[in-house]
């Protein structure tokens, strides 16, 4: 098997050991850590590291925002994401993000987002927290859907599939968190317009694909159901399905960058570059830091778990209509 | 019984007739006419002249914008919105009209819908678009919660049906569509602060209990299931907290609009309470049009369906958490 494709430097943020060691703390503050076994799992994710990763330049209370956030969203799903009457927790934890600065909802969850989200007003602007609050909700839309086609007993089709995966697994959240995390707004002429989103689209695929790749679910099971073929080839197909749109989000990447854009847009793209590089690494389980206050080495190309060049490069799109404009003239 | 209170004075588009007339060779032409019932049904609803009233000077391209979806939510919700896998359609159309350019389902739902988006990026920004993406998705994810709740056989309480009604009966996704209809891009520093953002909300649900109150429907049934009391007194309950939204609506805005704002935001924040208007006028079946190229007189206070004065001009918070913000110091 082929390793994955990602001609992007890895690097970390030097505070990675204090974000993770606050968040810790702030759970059990704030009562999402009672249950033993659920905060020993969210602890082991370890997700101060993937955004360490994604955002190495960072300041730590961004970075408190995005992780805390981070570790919420799983025990939520896990803990909520199965219940019959999901529609009306979702709805209310939505409406507490939005309006964060009176209760909506005695549920720890819905007063736990609230708390994250005064610290996102603390840190961010008005438009980063609604571009954030709107990606929110297009994730917990995607959960219920999920929901539903489980319920029903459904597979996704591959369009379905893709559609999900683009609002799925926190990735649009965690974009929106990383512009913040990056510090500046990007302005809405800029964010709104189709390369910029299609790049943000495409970091967000490529990144759930990834960890399909890891884990063998998602688009690797999609693909051996729909094309009645093994795991071994799925995951060839899947391999080379990433590595075009990651080379088109290279292109296009450096297409956009060579014109005259601001420097917030700039670093967010960055950004994003960072959280494919990132999400791999910390996936592959990077060397761990010692203790809490030290950085991390940085781990080099690491053998066979990389590869040096795409398995396709075919920069045709790839015939998946929800996703068919990205290699649209832009 | 006590009349509407409404000081804002009516108007209307002198294009409705042109609007409405389009409109419908629209409905023909993507082919969301066939069925003779459901296609009288929308043609009666006129919302034309909704939109004509709630934007008096727009033109006619954004106004088509406008009235289509209104046409198509409304057959949307009548043909699909009951069905079993509502979240995958609903998953569907909404990623087809984020990205039109490519059709991404058969359906003719989303085809329409990549219609009037299309039409949509012609005449609005990249921001009025999203922002239009974002409020339709709001609007299908409380689709979703209601049909639930249905499932369920289960009432919402009264924070839920506010919760809902924010987002429910196209409100959120209309006035996105009035900021189109009125032109110029507000501002995200503007659109996304505290106070406009709660005007939006306040003309959302004061229109939403309008309807209600029309209908004896929504916010009276919630009041009189709750408070175990008669439709009658439910409805005075809900038209003095209705008044009590109103009164704070028309004082914030006032607020806002002694600074210096946009004219853009002007505009906006106007077309807000033209649609408040409009909604009760349009309600109220203010006399029809003669044919479809001619203006409709305007309709003048008309005796008891008025009030000079809010039944309830208390000016302190209702006590319901999810909007209680709108009576924060902004």
């Amino acid at each position: 098997m082929s390793g994955f494709y990602c001609p992007v430097e890895p690097a970390i943020n030097p505070h990675v050991g204090v974000t993770e060691a606050r968040a810790v703390e702030w759970l059990d503050r704030v009562g999402l850590g009672a249950d033993p076994r659920l905060r020993e799992e969210v602890v082991r994710l370890n997700v101060a590291e993937f955004f360490a990763r994604a955002a190495p330049e960072a300041d730590d209370e961004p970075m408190q925002v995005a992780v805390r956030w981070a570790c919420w969203a799983h025990l939520f799903l896990r803990e909520r994401g199965g219940d019959e009457d999901f529609m009306t927790t979702a709805g209310e934890v939505q409406r507490a993000l939005e309006v964060p600065w009176h209760a909506v909802a005695e549920d720890r969850f819905a007063l736990a987002l609230q708390d994250i989200a005064l610290a996102m007003h603390g840190c961010a602007t008005g438009q980063q927290a609604r571009r954030f609050a709107d990606a929110h909700r297009a994730w917990l839309f995607t959960a219920a859907w999920q929901a539903s086609l489980d319920s029903m007993g459904l597979a996704p089709s591959l369009d379905d599939h893709v559609m999900m995966r683009l609002n799925a697994a926190s990735g649009a959240p965690t974009a929106a968190l990383l512009e913040i995390a990056v510090g500046e707004e990007v302005p809405a002429h800029e964010a709104d317009s189709p390369p910029v989103r299609a790049l943000g689209e495409m970091a967000v695929l490529v990144t759930g694909w990834d960890t399909d790749l890891h884990t063998g679910c998602g688009v690797v099971e999609v693909l051996a159901e729909q094309g009645r073929t093994t795991v071994e080839r799925a995951t060839e197909q899947a391999r080379a399905m990433r590595d075009r749109v990651l080379t088109r989000f290279l292109d296009l990447r450096e297409q956009v960058l060579i014109g005259p854009v601001s420097e917030a847009l700039r670093g967010y793209l960055g950004s994003l570059g960072h959280a494919i590089r990132g999400n791999i690494d910390w996936a592959l389980g990077a060397p761990r830091f010692v203790g809490f206050t030290e950085a991390p080495a940085v781990p080099g190309q690491r053998g066979r778990e990389w590869a040096d060049s795409p398995a396709d490069a075919d920069p045709s799109p790839l015939p998946i209509a929800a996703i068919a404009w990205w290699w649209d003239d832009m």
